[in-house]
């Protein structure tokens, strides 16, 4: 512990390899805990509602 | 907020946009809050247990 | 299974029975399945942060 | 309920069915409750992060 | 990782040290993988749906 | 969305708010997107479980 549960939409190995980076010093900086968990959840569009649409047929009117 | 986390089998788009839009209008009303978040989680029989047999097999002897 | 998890801030009992009530019709419709469960977690403003503010910071600003 | 959430790497079909086997006769032991509800989440290396880097890079080294 | 989330009913830490040590005795023999975190959630019964129904009122009906 | 759940242990309101800020300013640029949601769970040592043992027992030792 911490584990840091984000749930967010698909994104590159790139930014997931920035993301753990960056969150684990952040948590272990305020937390003053070294052993950190970030475990990322992809979320397709068409799981995602936002406001009662699904975030798949909102994105197709843009 | 408020962010509705649903941990169900899988289901097609259009039950997908029906369960965001009803989940939606009854959050909205209940907690008196207009942007709500609605997530998800499609789990297949086989990462599922319940009263200890997984859903895979329970399925098999229906 | 289903099990539907929701994330909001602290409501009253009357609205915990009808927003059970109105998610279970809507799940069990949609899932085509009864044992429904739900999970309400109430979050204080203080634990919660939107657009980089705690809920707390920006409801004293309203 | 209970609900038991396992967020874990991937695992065999036979694993699962002893993992919920398993946890399913501790919980309802425990809490002296027989529905009990188990969900296997499997994450890829590529989205873990423990101190600061992916599993998926962390693997590469071992 | 792994990391068990258990949502449940409040109870003793008497049963929660049992419940850590034998979760984490089963999930480390079937992951293979010794760093193992629980976290338990304690749920009042007004913050549980069963079928519809807050588990706050089914137990006064017993 | 994207939605982040810090699973950790209490910890004071101006740490919150720096974790909020900080978190936010890392997803927004990572995601690219600037509606974040942050929710901060915090785990009395009681509720949690590291190795098998309740971190309330892990601390009294130390």
């Amino acid at each position: 512990m911490p584990t840091i549960i984000v749930e967010g939409p698909p994104i590159s190995v790139e930014k997931k390899r920035e993301l753990v980076k960056r969150f684990t010093k952040v948590a272990s900086e305020i937390y003053g805990i070294d052993h950190i968990t970030v475990i990322i959840k992809e979320n397709s569009p068409e799981n995602v509602g936002i406001n009662g649409e699904l975030l798949l047929d909102f994105k197709k009117k843009q």
